[in-house]
Formats: C-alpha cells, sequence, structure tokens
C-alpha cells in the first residue's frame, strides 16, 4: 500500500491519522505542507518520510522558483534545513534530503526541477526494490504454522510500498504460507491497531491485536515464534532505534528465548554513529497519552513523558535484515 | 479514597468507568446490580471487589427476604454462585463471598441480615487496617529523590480506601518524603491513567504518566528505583497474578536490576493452589481494545487476544508485601 504518490507537480498522500476509518488523500503542492504533514505524522515511517522529504525537496524548489532570483539560495536552504529535521531520529529523512541536494547546482531553474522530480521517483524506486527484496530474503524466517508478534507499523505505509518488517509477511504469504501475526497496538498513536492490522487483513493474513503490555503473557506461552519489527536509524554496531517499546520486547524475547529481528534498507543504517548513545531520540506532546480524539483519558493536567522511540542494544538482536542478506549478531554492515 | 461505603441497606459506589473526568456516585440496592457492578467494573480492584461481594452477599439476602420463604434458600444459592463467580481471577471476591456465607443458617430472617451488614462492615474495615499495616511496613521501600513505577491501579478505590501498592507511596508521603512515580497508562482500560494518576496527584504525589511501552526505556536510563504493584492472585509458591502487563516488568526489572515488589493483603494469598498454573486468567472482550468510548481505533473486525491478567512467577519477584510483613523470594507464607 503506497502512502504517497506523485501527481505532476505535487504529491498526493494518504492522511495516516485516520486509519483505518477514514482513507483521505491529502494534496501537497508546497514544501512548508510537507514539513507540517511530516511534523504532524500524515506520513510517518522511516522510508516513508525518507520518499516524502526527497519529494519536499522539489516542492521546495517549485516554491523558490516562483520568487525573485536573489531571494531562491536562502530561500531554499531554510527549506532544506527545514526538512531534514522536521523529525530527529529515523536518519532517512536526512540521507534523502541530502542525495536530493547534491544534484542542485547553484543555478534553480525548471530544468533542474524536472531533473528533481525524476531522481526523487527513482528514490523511491529503489526503496521499493529494496523492500521487495528484503521481503524474499527474510521470508524464510516465517514458517508454515507460525505466530510471529510485529510493533508499530513498519509495512507498505511506513515505506514505499511494500514494507520492511512486514515485506516478510507480505512475501511469506504470496509464496502460499500460513502464518499468524500478533499486531501490538503500539501506543500511544496506535500505528498497529489502526495500520499494521489495516495492511495485514488487506493482504489476507490473519492477525490479531493485542495491547502492548500482552507480549509477555504471550511468549510465555509459547504463542510467539518470533518477533520481528522495523527501524529508524541503526548505528554501526547494530544498536537500533525504533518505535517506544522495542526495546522491551528484545528484553522479552531475549528472557523467553524468541528470536527477535530487525528488519530495515540499508539506508536506515547510519554508519557514522558508532553506539545508539548518539542517536537522538524524539519527545512528543504529552497529549497524544492523555487524549484519544477529543476524549481526555488521563487528568488533563498530569505530567507525562513521551519518548517517540527507544534504543535497543545491538546484543538483544538476533539478525538485522536489510537488501544485502540477514546479518547477525555481531553487526559488521 | 474510598471505591463505594455503605448507606443503611444500600450501597454507594463511584463508577470508576467514568474517572477521573466524571465521578458519578451510583446506588445499589440489589445483588443482581452488584454482579453488574463488578462484571463491567464500575468496582474492581481485587480487595474492593471483595469488599463489593460481602456487600453483594447482604443484598442478596435482603433480596430474598421479600420472597415467600420457599423460594430463599434457591435464590439465595444462586445469588452466592454469581457473585462468587462474576469475575475468576482475583481470589478476594470468593474468599469474601466464602465468610459471609459461612454466618448464614438455614433461617433467612432480619435479624441475621443485621448481623450480615455489620459483618461486612467489619470486613471493609479489616482490609482498610491491613492497608494501613502494609503502608507502614512497605514505606521503608519508598527513599527520598527516588523514582518508583506502578501499573494499573492498586490504590484506595481498588481497595477500601488506602491501597495496597499505593499505600507504600500514601504512607510515605505522609512520613514526608519526597519522590517521583511513573504510572503506566494500563491498557485496555487505563486504570492507571485515570485512576492511579487522580489518587496520586490528590495525595500531593508527583506522578508522570506514562505508556505501558515505555517502561524499559526509562529502567535503560535508570530512571526507575523500583516497580511496585498490586496482585489479584497469589499461589502458595508466590507466582503472582496480576493486571496483564505486570509479567513484562518483572522481566524488565530482573534484567536491568531494579528491585520489583508485589503488594497484598494476606486475603490475596490462595493456598490452596501450589503454582501459577492453576490460575484462571479471564478473558474480557476484544472491543475493549477495538474502541476507545465512541470511536474506533482498529478495524472493527479485525481479531483480538484480550487477558485481562497475567502470571508473574515467584522467581522474579524480589518481595511480597503483605499486612504480616515483607516476604522475600523463596516464599513461605
Amino acid at each position: 500500500m503506497l502512502p504517497l504518490k506523485r501527481d505532476g507537480n505535487c504529491i498526493e498522500l494518504i492522511d495516516q491519522r485516520g486509519l483505518p476509518e477514514r482513507v483521505q488523500w491529502n494534496r501537497i503542492s508546497e514544501y512548508r505542507r510537507m514539513v507540517a504533514a511530516i511534523a504532524e505524522l500524515e506520513v510517518r515511517g522511516a522510508p516513508a518520510i525518507g520518499c516524502a522529504g526527497a519529494y519536499g525537496v522539489c516542492l521546495a524548489v517549485k516554491d523558490a522558483l516562483i520568487l525573485p532570483p536573489e531571494q531562491q539560495q536562502d530561500f531554499l536552504e531554510t527549506a532544506l534545513a527545514e526538512l531534514r529535521t522536521v523529525r530527529p531520529t529515523a536518519v532517512n529523512l536526512t540521507v534523502m534530503v541530502d542525495r536530493m541536494a547534491a544534484t542542485i547546482d547553484n543555478r534553480l531553474d525548471p530544468a533542474l526541477l524536472d531533473r528533481l522530480w525524476l531522481l526523487a521517483d527513482e528514490l523511491m524506486r529503489e526503496d521499493q526494490e529494496h523492500c521487495r527484496r528484503i521481503g524474499h530474503l527474510g521470508a524464510g524466517l516465517i514458517s508454515n504454522g507460525g505466530n510471529y508478534l510485529t510493533h508499530c507499523n513498519a509495512g507498505g505505509l511506513a515505506t514505499s510500498g511494500f514494507g520492511s518488517a512486514l515485506a516478510l509477511f507480505f512475501q511469506a504469504r504470496q509464496d502460499g504460507k500460513q502464518f499468524q501475526v500478533w499486531v501490538d497496538e503500539t501506543r500511544p498513536l496506535l500505528q498497529g491497531a489502526r495500520i499494521t492490522t489495516f495492511e495485514l487483513l488487506e493482504a489476507g493474513i490473519p492477525a490479531t491485536l493485542v495491547t502492548d503490555s500482552m507480549a509477555a503473557h504471550l511468549m510465555q506461552q509459547k504463542r510467539v515464534d518470533g518477533v520481528v519489527v522495523g527501524a529508524d536509524r541503526i548505528a554501526a554496531n547494530g544498536d537500533t532505534a525504533n518505535k517506544i517499546g522495542t526495546l522491551g520486547l528484545a528484553v522479552l524475547a531475549q528472557h523467553f528465548g524468541v528470536p527477535f529481528h530487525v528488519v530495515a534498507t540499508q539506508v536506515t543504517i547510519d554508519r557514522k554513529i558508532a553506539t545508539g548513545e548518539e542517536i537522538t531520540i524524539e519527545e512528543r506532546d504529552g497529549d497524544e497519552i492523555r487524549r484519544m480524539g477529543d476524549c481526555w483519558i488521563a487528568p488533563r493536567t498530569v505530567a507525562t513523558y513521551n519518548p517517540a522511540f527507544d534504543i535497543t542494544p545491538a546484543g538483544l538482536i538476533t539478525g538485522i535484515i536489510t537488501e544485502q542478506g540477514i546479518h547477525n549478531y555481531p553487526f559488521a554492515f
């Protein structure tokens, strides 16, 4: 399932905040609107926001071209800086914006913009190919009759359409395997409950929704044959930033002897940092926890702490699957 | 904070489902209504439903007394069976109903009903004393400047007014200690977000609300000095049934070297069962996970699994605090 698609000089993206009840496509025609879409999680998932960032660069150049020439460079620099940093944890955003920026020479003109649109398309196609390859490489980990647990959404909507962690399930299903997936609801924003279940059911894969607090009980009952999650940034040693709750699952998996796999494209590996300690963890607004839609589910003034990600040490990870293969601990990419 | 109080021949109870936004007292004047209040979690928490069950026996006798004498015994037997079993995991309900039933002789009359009301009052007072004693015994585990994590609600509203796990915090606060409590929101029914934060803030104790998936991250950052939870049933060997998610916290606490304490009155220890394997875990309706109030937060037809409790093996528990003292592993009560 595609999170976004290009329509000429604009981007159409599914507003993922309304899923599964409301499937609404929003049309994005300027870069500031794309920054807002990334900030507010209309589009989310490390590879998907990488693609959104790449197209955001196109929109920024398009926006610049209608300004007087002497203002264009400053405008563009500001725009690129905003796009790079709107969300800090996933490395894909920076990498993709940088790849796009590297092809921008001093003169902005319509021909450059055309090249940028094609490059962004190409980066998105590249992610699609890598996800497909990951699916083929990793599907062998999914067994007939098995039960697997996933957290958050590392599916088509988090990537360029085919998913990272979920690519294993999609491919295994296409290969004719029968298995079941436990889906952590993934508080506070419920990407598992809202998006992963939606994608798995669309693909004909039996999915059972559980709260994040049930994984230990399932593993204790030997009802989990493997945990498969995505990643937002992987350090050179394999330490992995992913959705808050991933670390807890990795500790539980080790305790109960369940294999724990991280699935991501090579873009997500940040070789510039040695360990997870160097990864910035985004903190989000407390109302994400205090409210559910219009409904207050806690005292309105209670203090909250809302880190969006956590860091799983490499030693707790059985394997990391990228388009280049299945890497086992200790990791050397 | 009292979950219920007697008013003559009726019981007034706070409808805990509406907290903290709506504080509504419901008047319960017949046993069937009390069964429904327990089933639907208007009143919840092992010791509190024990008290509710005891008063439910009074209501059942009151209801029986207006029937023709030849129907009274059958009616009462049915009522007692319903009260005992309306929720299966917490042992307190059965114990309290049995204690009340033991004083019922063959002849039902108003004098017996008067004795039963006084006995139920006495059982509730006994729980209050035990919780106070637990507070005094356990408050030593709470240090100035410490940060503690609790799950679900083992506070006044889960007991007879002073709490089990939260009694440690209430007493430590009364002793003048300064500390902070991380409150797991406790999906799906959010007893932590809705009730524990409410009680802690009322008591002037700094509370910070987090999702259940954040505990591992907090422990990894060394921001948790101890985990303190209640219990619904404790086997003779110390295996403990408590709110779903407790087992996961215990595994994390062991992994990160954080003390993990269970707090409960002796009533909650079920010496008739050797280990936790014999404890029945209640499964509840999947809509508790799929919906939040009127809002669907998942595909409406997705499968769910909704166990309300899990079993923490004794070996993961640092200590169990009852009114008789702090018991350390291995447990012999």
